[in-house]
């Protein structure tokens, strides 16, 4: 094998998906290791709609790590980024150490560009696929053979909900008991095709900056909830165990449950948090009522709510009934950002609003500015389209 | 004594008290005898500003038992209200049976005439108030000897809240542990001479009628939610002997902490629901985060929020703060109801808004459409101004 030239600029890059938790995840035992409370559930999106595209690149020419992010730079300085890039490069080093003609990459700085296809920030995970993105990036540079949940040990240090988006479908992230963190994993559940069915409908609420940030929110939550450390010990387990099951037996009606049942319960920790934290609004409350009235004209759940840190509703239902679930949406707010396209036309119009529902659909009328349509995806895929 | 002329109506009337809780009472052990899962704690409000005003007369000319509210009939028949009255009457009998010559009032028909001289419903304890002054100006009318912790054990079983109307002041409800309710009363934990100088205003932010009525939501949080049996076991025992002693210690710091944990408690029981409860609404939430800006503004605490089953709010501070907290509220929603008249007229104008509070300046300008000044009272008055 020739010496790489001095200039070689060595590249690998990946889309990474978001996730989206059905059993929240909030509350660290470790802040440094990004440890949590408890263990979490989440169906990882289609990167067809919602993805982050890195590329990770490497060369004896650069004189510094660079992280940039739709253009702009950033502080790669960070803790958590940090603590990733030391991880990789020690698993690089071992590589290097078990074939000694591999070239010295791990000694090399590095240059990470990173592009998200959706808006960053408000609730939309933008870090969770971020993170996973660099870690798979940075190891596909690195020819490393860690398997995606070796990876998710490291991704999670970067952004704790990364970790479930370095596997696609249905993942779970269990908490783990050491202190070190080696044993807080994620892990397949099921992949994709085992229900491929599952649809999801975003409505984006606001694009403003959130109240309080989820990393700061969630430790105020551990510091000062009278709730929520029964949450974290009694309700959340249940929860897991019972979430699996609903997956395995592709049964909407338990998963649905649990997912409304457990964004309400991570809400109402949060508003128990002193000073309380508010992330859902007038709008969110709007939606809630919309699903529950879909519900109950359908006369069985057909859809189910659920709001991370920020205003959003996401909306999960099965295929068969989108013209029910999404029809009912776009005949509210039909006019707005993300029905245009093949998944949008898809959906039919003309569909019937539920009985007296008219106070909360003036509300969403005038409260959401966009709709995302998408379904449960794949993992990190690996592309050939270099950013740098 | 003369027999009574067949056509004598007798005659008792009394104002009583509305009052807002700072350890809340949601949920019950036994729906019948209204026994609550916790016990609460309430600031009794002056009648001066907030009060149901009832006539209770009877006589054996009388064919029905009547009840009237603001000029309206109502419903005499419901089981809470008969309650009352089948109590109330027995101990009459009590009276009668010692006192052969006294007149046979437990065996005449009542008409009962109350007005409210503020707005029903929207979570202004309406029915407290009610029920307080039903029971006390027929405990009157019939000369009961029974004191107001023996008759807050009969005004319980019309409204639970009832029970804490019928002091002054500061006013415990003891849950109990009797299944018959023998022990689940009110008793005064200090008068409102013991600390006086406790003002409340209320934002009205709505008289909408609520969500969900109180009586039914209490018992869907009671059977759904996963976190409520922790407060009622292990939150509010404690926050009921550190609000007993704040209150006796009069520690503003220590009464406002624990009334805003406490709210915010409740209302997060009430969001960890199926399907989940809100009385909060983006009003709300404006109020709390202005509450917040003026305690941080001033660098300690000098008002508290709290929340009852509905958006007002209701702000606690002491009479020294007036012009900080509601001058604040004043110079945001000074042209709304309210502010006309002596109390309103002594809060000074140019008060300076928090700074960051420009956003939810705009939500309490546009949200609040009444308030209501006032402050810690005494118990109910008897009145010589008949109804009836």
């Amino acid at each position: 094998m020739a010496e790489p030239n001095n200039r070689e600029v060595y590249r690998a890059s990946t889309y990474a998906p978001v996730n989206i938790a059905v059993i929240k995840y909030w509350g660290k035992r470790n802040t440094t290791l990004n440890l949590p409370t408890n263990s979490s559930l989440s169906v990882t999106l289609s990167q067809d709609d919602l993805r982050t595209h890195t590329t990770a690149s490497c060369s004896s020419s650069f004189t510094d790590d660079t992280l940039s992010l739709n253009g702009s730079p950033q502080d790669i300085s960070g803790a958590r980024t940090q603590a990733c890039l030391r991880e990789l490069r020690q698993l690089r080093k071992d590589v290097e150490a078990q074939e000694p003609q591999a070239p010295k990459l791990a000694d090399m700085k590095l240059q990470i560009v990173s592009e998200n296809n959706f808006p960053t920030a408000a609730g939309l995970a933008s870090s969770a696929a971020g993170f996973a993105a660099l870690v798979r990036a940075v190891a596909d540079l690195y020819h490393l053979p860690a398997s995606p949940t070796d990876l998710s040990r490291i991704a999670r240090q970067g952004s704790g909900s990364a970790c479930r988006s370095l596997m696609g479908g249905y993942v779970a992230w269990e908490k783990g008991k050491q202190d070190d963190g080696s044993d807080s994993l994620a892990y397949e559940v099921a992949p994709a095709n085992h229900w491929p069915e599952m649809k999801a409908l975003v409505l984006v609420a606001s694009a403003e900056k959130k109240d309080v940030s989820s990393t700061a929110g969630m430790q105020q939550t551990v510091a000062s909830s009278t709730l929520f450390e029964h949450r974290a010990k009694e309700v959340v387990p249940k929860r897991m165990k019972a979430m699996e099951k609903a997956i395995h037996d592709r049964d909407f009606a338990a998963f649905a449950t649990l997912t409304m049942k457990d964004s309400n319960n991570f809400h109402a920790c949060n508003l128990d948090t002193d000073p309380p934290i508010f992330y859902m609004n007038d709008v969110s409350r709007a939606a809630v009522r919309m699903c529950e009235a879909i519900n109950f004209s359908y006369d069985r759940l057909i859809c189910a709510y659920t709001f991370d840190a920020g205003p959003n509703a996401v909306i999960y239902y099965l295929d068969d009934h989108e013209n029910e679930v999404a029809g009912t949406f776009k005949e509210l707010v039909g006019g707005v950002k993300g029905w245009e396209g093949k998944r949008g036309a898809a959906v039919k119009d003309g569909a019937k609003l539920p009985e007296g529902t008219e106070v909360v659909a003036e509300i969403l009328k005038k409260g959401i500015s966009r709709v995302i349509l998408t379904g449960v995806g794949d993992g990190p895929r690996r592309t050939e389209d270099q950013l740098c």
